[in-house]
């Protein structure tokens, strides 16, 4: 096999939650695990699985199943992503396996969701994009933005999407500068909080929204994000961070390599000393105290990435309106405890938001 | 690890998909998989998955989480389910699991669905019990009924009857003769059509549902069962069995001992001899071709319980109508390719019904 570093191994090892609970079944994670031949066939068989899943859309659709087309092209779509959100040997495969996973997740939703909208936002002379949702029976619901990490992307948030759609919550799952389709022109910044304050600007005056309550929920980097957007844009009422890093670049070495040579391509390309120089730039010091409304932070005790105490419980500690959620026993992002966060973080951010 | 007939690896690696897809994550399965001592265990672990949830279900509803604790009970009584479903050791037990688990998914579908109804029907001085679901936004939707297998029950099912609400279907799970609560009093059966119709007697007239349209939905013995009702009762308009036995006491040698005894306790307890001629009685002889409905037969080239040509290919041959979905990799109830036939499967009932 080839894969000196053990990659595949790892990959296997932290991905097999996180797919699970964004919408891969355990048995075709279980049949890629046992075909993968190498880190180089990784996207190789997460192509095929999306392939499969865009062919049985096909005939789903020839037979007028609109759901169960759906549901199969957001399926491929999240297994295009997965196939990419952590390889960075081939730029030009990475951006076509990108634009494969965005294509498929918007046509299925498309299929599944009348009302789904996809938002294009003008920002700095390129742009970012939005999937909106909003849930059947509401005329003016609440909307939370979701926001991802490092190496994810809106893509893998449909499943997501369902836990506030069925609490009567409107969606916007966004990518922001250095995140997928977003990243081919714009590279991970600081201030992040700028594009969604141009996300917001969009939304502004629609009658089907309640925009006096909006909050922002991201995951890993996505909640540092969550938080800066929370300090500084005041249209933001509530805040949801899983698993967000104080400082990114401030565990650099515990993270492993495959992780590392993601990042630091995430973060601009470059060396590692480079990439660790300006992760270190993402803190929150000096912006965990302005943020005025109230906040939820996630965390995992076992988190390989991120150390809980360090990063965790101080932000939560840092947040004058922070609660902690800390799962003593989980991991980066606490997807082995999904039931206990997910549906629930929901409910949290509709009670405070 | 008092186990010596290797009952726990049976279980742990007959289950584990079937489980995922009736709505238990694969981290708390991997947690039991781990603290599990031996058979006597099994229920035990299962039991404290379930308090676990019904105590985290408390909080949320304290708080005036309404979806979340709704969520968080169901998956309390999906999981008592487990504990006992193929457990035959002892019968106070399992009548006492049994009864938390139809409790707490009910109480769990309350809080997650106002149009929920707990259906009691009476039929021969006992009673049928089904759980009612309807669809929201759909004045008088088609209904399938959900007929649960030898060791299953209408409990396995809050999961799969989203597939059908999702496509403007409702619903009816039903424990019928030999299934669950229903079982303590009556027996498996030959004719469970007959408690079928006893069913439709009691919706007769309501104008909450198409009742011109109506299927059958079976997996396991269930789907034997469907393909009677099929057979036998007019108001059947279309039916699905999804590994569904030609004749149950067919392959009685090829299942693994903790299944045969389970099997042969289902069939009223006695020798295993008994129980595997009264297993023979449950035949599709001179059934099958009295259907003259759509009929969709589900199966697995890879069952362990009963051969893909000798009851899925045998099957949907003698079904006037039948269409075969043959997966030749699947396991038992093809609980390892769900997205290829949980929701396909139906949007297919929906079509032909």
């Amino acid at each position: 096999m080839a894969d000196p570093r053990g990659d595949v191994g790892v990959a296997l090892a932290t991905m097999r939650a996180r797919c699970l609970i964004r919408g891969i079944d355990l048995a075709d994670y279980q049949r890629l695990s046992e075909k993968v031949a190498g880190w180089d066939d990784w996207w190789n068989q997460w192509t095929a699985m999306g392939e499969h899943y865009l062919g049985l859309a096909d005939r789903y659709q020839a037979a007028g199943w609109q759901t169960s087309a759906g549901a199969a092209r957001v399926r491929a779509g999240v297994a295009f992503h997965f196939g990419k959100s952590l390889a960075v040997q081939d730029d030009a495969r990475y951006r076509d396996l990108t634009v494969r996973s965005v294509d498929a997740v918007a046509a299925g939703l498309r299929l599944l969701d009348p009302a789904f909208e996809r938002i294009e936002v003008p920002f700095e002379g390129h742009k970012v994009v939005g999937n909106l949702r909003r849930p059947r029976g509401t005329a003016r619901p609440p909307l939370v933005l979701l926001l991802p990490g490092t190496e994810s992307v809106k893509e893998e948030f449909p499943k997501w999407e369902e836990d506030f759609l069925s609490r009567g919550m409107a969606t916007l799952s966004m990518d922001g500068p250095g995140q997928g389709e977003v990243g081919f022109e714009l590279g991970i910044r600081l201030d992040y909080e700028r594009s969604v304050s141009a996300v917001l600007d969009v939304l502004d005056g629609r009658d089907d929204l309640d925009l006096t309550r909006i909050a922002a929920a991201g995951v890993s980097l996505g909640g540092y994000y969550a938080i800066r957007s929370a300090a500084f844009e005041p249209r933001i009422t509530a805040v949801l961070a899983n698993c967000g890093p104080w400082t990114l670049g401030e565990e650099w070495e515990r993270m492993p390599p495959l992780y590392r040579a993601k990042y630091a391509w995430n973060l601009g390309g470059g060396s590692e000393k480079t990439a660790r120089e300006r992760a270190k730039s993402l803190t929150l010091d000096g912006v965990a105290e302005r943020v005025d409304v109230p906040a939820l932070v996630i965390f995992g005790g076992k988190d390989v990435l991120l150390d809980g105490d360090r990063h965790g419980r101080r932000t939560a500690q840092a947040l004058p309106k922070g609660e902690l959620w800390m799962f003593e026993q989980g991991n980066h992002a606490v997807t082995d405890f999904a039931a206990e966060h997910l549906g629930p973080g929901a409910d949290w951010l509709l009670t405070h938001m």
